[in-house]
């Protein structure tokens, strides 16, 4: 458990995003964490491979970490009934590989509209009805379902979830002590109720991410920053999310090719440092 | 006066924003907007050049033309007392510009973040006093101050306003009959709560722009579509404008290269075309 809010960072609870080393593959990052002297580490799907998801979740034990959280499932409407059946279905083996990881959380990138469709309205309710069709599964494999809001500019091609409100609205209306919210500042910083939604989140917290905004932004998907490098008043963000009571590791996830273009060992210890300087 | 809402859009309400097609120098947008059978153009400041604005004024009348607003005003947020007076002196000759012009509306793009500050509160309170010493000058120019919320991808950079709600509430604060907001889709179109803070800005739309989301979306300032390109319920937001008793001009407005490498006639004839289609 950390200490009280208004404290300085932790390196206990830092984890390191594996997709902000996208050149390493997954057994390189567990073994790069773990050197780094870190304790957790957040894992994407398409990177479990070459060996059985239960492997990768030994060899991470053995490793002494522990996984933030998988990203990621969602990516629900679809245009046909049976392509959104497939989509929950995946969903499902999502949840599957989260419990064999032993991470008690996936992350949900929830989907854009479906090709060719303008209907936003109906869009996200694919997301709720998907979200609600997930939830006797993730109790039974004890695995949380975090909604991220994504950034606007990316409501039509990755996640009509454009807001943290929205999130808190779709957690709300599934009804699931399952469902809940995964925060990333990225995502949110701009948004003027970002604070009043925190709030309301109180309790349904399940993951916190960071790094910065770029002025100017170099690229709309892999124009990431490393924390310090640009705008976003992150300590503002994280003690409001530990003002709610989230207690949980801080996930560190930079798109950006600079970033990966680096040697993992370097990432990892410029993360640590401007976590410190800048969470 | 429009007709009804519901009804069909009327090519005597649309209104040629010149940045649809940035070659062409003032002089051409007129002819060109007015050889399409158009009554409405929408002037930005940087292209008041070779002649003084007095001039273009009568030049536009004289074509049969109306200005249904000036870009831009705004850019409020800097780092010293000194260089916010100069950016509201600016705005003042903006004020003028626009009577000159012939147009009650000025277009505000409020200004980002200030050059290396995180303090996003901070800026927007400098767009809401920014806006409250603009509100004499206004009142004697007889011209509309109208803020845009620009897309969040712009927060940092281009406008704090990244939401129409916040808009709305800035335009509270101040608390003038002068201070009212322009919705253009391009800005809104992603937010979970833009019907609801449409109505909420009832009396006090002072424009309405129009152009499309693209997928994928070329370029972050570049990247816009021509009606129907892109994945915006157009029609929709200008039956929700309309709704709440919008009954000024329509002002289409495109930032894209290919757009812009178009002869102008054959880009008025398209616009003109995609808004009967698509809005």
């Amino acid at each position: 458990m950390r200490e009280a809010p208004g404290t300085a960072p932790d390196l206990g609870w830092l984890s390191f995003n594996q997709m902000t080393c996208d050149p390493a593959d997954l057994s390189l990052a567990i073994e790069a964490t773990a050197k780094g002297g870190l304790q957790w580490i957040g894992v994407w799907r398409h990177k479990i491979k070459d060996a059985p998801v239960e492997e990768f979740g030994k060899r991470i034990r053995d490793a002494g970490l522990r996984v933030s959280g998988l990203c990621r499932g969602g990516m629900f409407p679809a245009l046909t009934a049976e392509e959104r059946q497939h989509r929950i279905d995946d969903n499902f083996r999502a949840l599957d590989e989260a419990a064999a990881l032993g991470t008690d959380t996936l992350v949900m990138v929830c989907g854009g509209l479906p090709a060719g469709s303008r209907d936003l309205d109906g869009a996200r309710q694919m997301v709720v009805d998907g979200l609600s069709a997930m939830v006797p599964h993730a109790k039974a494999r004890g695995v949380r379902i975090g909604i991220e809001p994504l950034h606007p500019m990316y409501n039509a091609d990755r996640a009509v979830v454009a807001t943290l409100g929205l999130a808190n609205d779709m957690a709300e209306r599934v009804g699931s002590d399952q469902v809940g919210v995964v925060i990333d500042v990225y995502h949110v910083w701009w948004d003027p109720q970002v604070y009043r939604e925190i709030e309301r989140a109180r309790g349904r917290i399940f993951g916190f991410h960071v790094c910065d905004w770029l002025v100017p932004t170099p690229h709309m998907l892999m124009g990431r920053g490393m924390m310090g490098d640009g705008v976003i008043e992150i300590a503002r963000l994280r003690q409001a999310v530990e003002g709610q009571g989230y207690t949980g590791p801080i996930e560190c996830e930079i798109f950006n090719q600079a970033v990966w273009d680096a040697p993992i060992d370097d990432t990892i210890a410029r993360m640590k440092q401007t976590y410190l300087d800048w969470c």
